[in-house]
């Protein structure tokens, strides 16, 4: 089943308005609503004194209706009377940020708040593990990576270090903590930071967020573990938000049944050109989390905007398209946030599908659409996965530590990654985002973007898929450091130079400065942020350096190893040489790039056996035409497709071949 | 009496120079000195000691030479000594700034502050109460809105929801702390934040602005109350600075005899356009906080800058035209700040009419000159006042909730009312500032500037207004908010909806974009920050909006309602399009604008029984000719004036209509 | 003996490392070494556990390759253990970077550090005496002013003004505290600052920033005293970094030996034009210290880069040049920082001669080549100095007063001097940048750039100057300020008033605003930031303002006074207008000014009884024709070189006239 549905707070409006509302989400096509995810002053007005009696009430309500319900733990919102007898759950941030009122002013290693978290989580999971109507659960919301110094984190920390390094004299030789005389010579001396500064040791800042990241799993183990003992059958999800401070997601999600992720495509009209390609990433990225189908848990219902500017009204088709987009690339549910804009509170500001007004209108309207769409299509679609070639590989070390030292003006890792993913949906490929820990055997092409932490194992496994036949593109600052962030002390890219036939001998940190390059065919591309000079040990240069003082020597390189191909690029090229090479690389790979796909349009297959859906959106406000190969039926229409399918602004279809 | 003036400070100049500069005063035409504002550690040196020969001195000096004297409480620096014995004086602050040594550095509702406040003021008014030389007293200086944080003001504040909102549920309920589980179940869980954070509660933070800016104003009240009761026969004022953080200034003033301003127009020739305008805004803003004449405490001198840069040497003439603009906008007093640019401590670049080497210059010249012809004009000038047809409303509640909501980029309160006033005076029209709490019936024109926080009361005297045959024009963002700043739930906008005969079905907050609209007659118009899509219920469209994807909608609608006529803007066009409007909508109201003014020149009327006298500013840096309907005599040259008078750079005129 | 060197890290090192490392530095060409700066947590691992064999290994073994040392006092570096016994090491900044893990976390004026500092070095210096490799001693690391305000630098400031001052009575009155009520009553009441905020009085702000660089140069006395004890036969010196915030280097270097700085030339290609002269004149300043030659501990290896972007690739021959370039500028030791990149620590991407693979390449190549060059030419070089005819001021009061009270946008006081001294440069005169305390008799040519601070004696000193034949050309904002940082109350430029004769009747902050000055030749130059209107007191006007109010106007005057002549600048004209005028000066003051000076290429002069070293040095990346007058050989090649001399990008070439 596909699920379809709203965010709904009713502890937030009127009992008396509770019913119609219901009604009405039925009449547009829900069948889930996601509850009480930041209700815990209600579930528990004061210690101890649990009140589930207004949300029984809202569940049969629901559940009269057909409508299903996913429950969330609300510890995201600890109330006022926690707070106050428990001061410690509050977080030490640089930022001050940690103080009631708001959200997310919690300590996730803070015994007080794991406690109560505890007690919140099997209170409700004893309440509503036998309501016919719950489906599933949804652990806190929008983890983030909390830079907490308090006394707890602290003792924590140090329990870390002694698990992970054994004595204080291996973090002191891990760390290389006797540069600047930082050697400890107590544990008590590691004390977290007040500030981030980058005069930090390096090796202590990536452990410190490994650390954090790490406190985020295992509190969140907690919520699991009483939801798994009280409700084995119900689904756990959490939903993430999978942007700012790197949080390590592959971990996040390893004990919860699904991903989910919080998506609201930027409706602004100047970023068009580059947001539903972001999007996308997004998704992909959250396929890629636990490499299978997921859910958006909040997905755009209309314009956001209450801690900032307000975003732009939606364009005509936009809700219904971002939807669409959502199930093309993954999602078996998609929950709108939400269902009315709040009136109250923060979020005044944070368009829900009915406005303040609460009048239908064409947000409720698109959002009827997609449902009866989707509601036509469900048994089409269940079952369905999607299963691609390419993969690019996002590591988390590599995230986390780039972050932490910057390396050249412009230069940005979330950026390069975006840019390589653009360039193969360009081409109609599909790709996944992928932990380099992940079995990589069956993919055919796979780009490794800046994997500046590299260890012996990926570097022998990307190495292997090459000899047996796989096409490798490596990008520069790749195998940088070592796993304890200290420099690797041999040629770059370290582990990899002998399957890439390459080594680095010098670098040039070109910031925002000009650069091109040149490739044999006499084809100049510009260039940025830096170059690679290189020696080829085995590879030959498929493009030189056009300028500087280096001009004329290798730029990026090829070599044939084993069965197959390994690519690396000494240089931050253009969109369009990516766009040259991968429509190269993928022909290679015996796949089939779409070089005339237009600009905007997006192509994504969801298959099983027997069934293959091809999705066509047209995420562009340009009139666009797709061109076909094949014969296919469009599941919207009815319709025959062949040779080529126009589509209207933000119009979507799905094809399956024609028999 | 017209007053005319400068500050000084004698404890900060050798007793020696007393006499000489006090001579030189009397000769450039000073009639009043304001004294001692920030005198406090020379007026009592140590606690309870009290040392006022020095100031005796000083005013009898002044009375010599027949001079007045107005007399500043000192509180605003309370010294070292008062801090150092009573440390809750300091408040506590996010930005560091509660510490002595600099100035402001004092929480209004500490209980100690109070007590050395009372102590100080009644022992200066007890002291002065009989001086014939004094006549006044300036309250503090430049109250502004105080973000502190102390236990005196969390208790303050729990006292002032107590009174507002009797209850902890009416408190939750009002602010709708439901959201993200922000209920409070003790009143000692209503914390102040110790950042500004827009994640904050909007309607705790409206009323944390409300009960800090009523601190003020009961903490001014100490002052007023001493006072009072020694000295019945003086005026009581505050110099206030009307910019920055938003203070109840209708409320501050009400106990008080008359507004004061401090104005410093802005002498950068790159800022010419607007300037001059903001300056008149300014002062209208200021007559409006008592509907009443004021007086300018601290009058432009000599380039200020001692906080940032310097700001450029006034222009020959700037000086005196602005002191005349003071006058001609209701000043009945312009006190010039200062006398001596001070040699010492943090204002030695705050330039006074006199140089750091204090022989006299041009800008003693030209107040000189200024006093002078003020002093010719005195008998026709006293007892008039500024009588206007068109009012816009400056809301306290509107303009504080709009601040912390950021709606979209590039709309900015001020600014929006700052168009809307220039084009009404381009069109020689005087203009009020008025609170929506004033009576309204004697206006033939009113223009609503987002009017963003909308009272049932307000809406209704707004169309029975329209109703009795009045012209309402209404900009976006009218009727978001209820009182208690929680979001209205019906369409905007709210209760004017009826009045205007339109309704907003939805919004697009354009930020930045390009946006343009297009009246009936053809001409375009670029418009700005924001769109309304418009229902129209009875208006008709004026103007439509000319692209996006609700082009050709309405944007503009006109509805006639009652023996009037309401303007509905649903977007920011440019202020061509104002001029257009109000062009119109001022000949509808039987007023009669002057259609050929030329940029800069300004015009006012002050009148009383039997006289009118018009003001002709050119407060442009080219000679300006403007058009004179009717027959006129300067009172500055005695020359005959008809049909047009040609003004030099930075000249003024003051007519009577010839007999 | 000229020393070239490099500084080297045993302690971050595999001890089987060290041979190939000496051996590998003694190959090219390496006769000194810095060691153990940072290495106090090896040195004490515990306290008073002195562990010295590690060092006397690494030196022995320098030693036995016939390499000298220089060891560094490692006190920058607190380790651990000492910040967590005695706490108040740490100092109380508002930026919170007080903490340990990094470095520089030590307040001065703590106790505790002051005691444990004296140990470390006593115990380094009794140790090392007699070591014969260890030729001097650094103290310390890059000094930096810290503003701190903990309770010992509180109690200590106490003290200094105590001394300074005598009487409270006398700090309030210097201070000019009875503005704003800010009289001190106890000496308790005067606390430092939580932050700089402006608003603080300026004369408490100066002395503040006097006691803490005197903080500095009291706590290098305890290192001093040490080892003048204890290796009365060593030198000692210290490395500054003499950037950011103003210290005062003619204090800090009284004491020791000779002056050293930490040279990173910028190597980014947009700051070619600039940067090159920008180098020269931090080695001016620095020679300028102490009037004589001087070291560089810290020469540009590679790109540096750690805490912000890596820096551009150096381009080839820009290492060498700018080695050449500290040579020829009076440098006698040059060390290079450092041997080899760091593999662990926050250095990590400050680049040495090697690289993290430490594979010799093209930055030692380089080095070789210099450290040759420089050891042929050793025994011309020895006991030559820099001697020149023309002379900037830098004064420490007046740069850090003007940092305090901004006064125009735009203007900057070391910008200014850059101008002022890459100005001469092109003219090929060699400038010393010297304290306004020194001997100023044997200069011809004195450029006086805002002496904002100006006491009566320097005034006096300047005027004999020119009394006596010379010729002084004096900037704005000179003499606007007291030693106590109050304002002067004459016409500026105060007491240089007659010998300019001229004075300053007001003044005209432009900042940004275009404006432009017109030479009587009838030449325009366009001129920035400020304008003074000036009146001739006997000056002549050369320039007059060429626009706004005061369009016709004196802009820039000369006056015959005694035997010489005095300019002064009433605005900051472009360089081009520096360039014309120094010509003609330089030539009025006997000087051989060469015009005809390609861009980029720099001359400088060193010289003995016997010996003159002309040095060339092309620091731009064009082929440069410098003209040369009489005959000379180049000491490098060997060759004749007459009329002229090409040199290649980074080219340089040391000649001697010809016999």
């Amino acid at each position: 089943m596909i699920y379809i549905g709203v965010d709904y707070y009713p502890e937030q409006w009127e009992r008396s308005q509770w019913e119609s509302d219901v009604k009405l989400m039925k009449a547009s096509g829900v069948n889930v609503v996601r509850l009480a995810e930041f209700a815990w002053s209600r579930l528990e007005p004061k210690e101890g004194a649990y009140c589930f009696g207004w949300l029984d009430d809202a569940i049969d309500l629901f559940a009269s209706y057909g409508i299903d319900v996913v429950l969330g733990i609300p510890t995201m919102t600890p109330p006022n009377w926690l707070v106050e007898a428990y001061p410690d759950v509050l977080p030490q941030l640089d930022n001050h940020l940690g103080q009631p009122g708001v959200r997310g002013h919690r300590c996730y290693n803070s015994p007080s708040y794991q406690k109560k978290t505890r007690q919140i989580t099997r209170q409700l999971a004893a309440h509503y593990n036998d309501h016919p109507a719950v489906i599933g659960w949804q652990t806190d919301n929008e983890f983030a990576l909390l830079m907490c110094g308090c006394e707890h984190c602290t003792e924590a920390f140090h329990m870390w270090l002694k698990r992970t390094y054994g004595s204080l004299e291996m973090v002191n030789k891990q760390w290389g903590t006797v540069v600047w005389s930082g050697e400890y010579s107590s544990w008590s001396q590691i004390r977290l930071p007040k500030n981030h500064h980058t005069y930090f040791n390096p090796s202590f800042l990536l452990d410190y967020r490994r650390f954090q990241s790490e406190s985020v799993t295992a509190y969140q183990h907690i919520q699991i573990e009483e939801i798994r003992k009280l409700c084995p059958t119900h689904f756990i999800t959490h939903n993430t938000w999978a942007d700012g401070t790197p949080l390590h997601h592959y971990e996040l999600f390893k004990e919860l049944d699904f991903a989910s992720i919080d998506y609201y495509p930027n409706t602004s009209p100047e970023k068009v050109k580059t947001n539903p390609y972001s999007g996308a990433l997004l998704l992909d990225r959250t396929r890629g989390m636990k490499q299978a189908p997921f859910w958006v848990m909040e997905q755009l219902s209309g314009p956001p905007g209450s801690w900032q500017n307000i975003w732009r009204a939606p364009y005509p088709g936009f809700i219904r398209a971002a939807a669409w987009q959502s199930i093309s690339r993954g999602a078996d549910g998609v929950v709108f946030f939400r269902w009315r804009t709040a009136a109250v509170g923060s979020e005044q500001y944070w368009h829900g599908l009915l406005d303040h007004h609460g009048v239908p209108g064409r947000r409720l309207e698109e959002f009827s659409k997609f449902s009866k769409e989707v509601g036509e299509l469900s048994s089409l679609l269940e079952g369905t996965t999607v299963n691609n070639n390419v993969a690019i590989l996002w590591d988390f070390d590599s995230h986390t530590s780039f972050k932490l030292q910057k390396q050249t003006e412009g230069l940005d890792f979330e950026e390069h990654v975006k840019e390589l993913h653009r360039s193969l949906l360009r081409l109609g490929l599909g790709v996944d985002l992928i932990d380099p820990k992940v079995d990589i055997s069956s993919y055919r092409l796979i780009i490794v973007p800046m994997l500046y932490v590299l260890t012996d194992e990926t570097a022998a496994k990307l190495e292997a898929f090459v000899e047996k036949g796989g096409i490798l593109v490596v990008t520069p600052r790749t195998g940088v450091k070592l796993a304890n962030n200290q420099m690797r002390q041999d040629h770059l890219p370290g582990p990899l130079a002998r399957c890439l036939g390459v080594r680095v001998t010098e670098y040039d940190s070109l910031g925002l400065e000009p650069h091109s390059i040149q490739h044999s065919s006499g084809i100049r591309y510009s260039a940025h942020y830096w170059s690679d000079l290189l020696e080829l040990q085995g590879a030959e240069a498929s493009c030189v350096h056009a300028d500087q003082f280096y001009k004329g020597t290798p730029a990026v390189t090829k070599h044939a190893f084993g069965k197959g191909a390994a690519y690396y690029l000494g240089t931050f090229p253009e969109e369009a040489y990516y766009d040259a090479l991968f429509a190269d690389l993928s022909e290679e790979a015996g796949l089939s790039p779409m070089t005339s796909l237009p600009e905007g349009v997006q192509v994504s297959v969801r298959e099983r056996d027997g069934v293959r859906l091809v999705f066509l959106l047209n995420m562009s406000r340009q009139t666009q035409t797709v061109p076909i190969e094949g014969s296919f039926v469009s599941q919207l229409s009815g319709e025959s497709v062949q040779q080529k399918k126009q589509l209207e602004p933000y119009a979507i279809d799905v094809l399956t071949p024609a028999l």
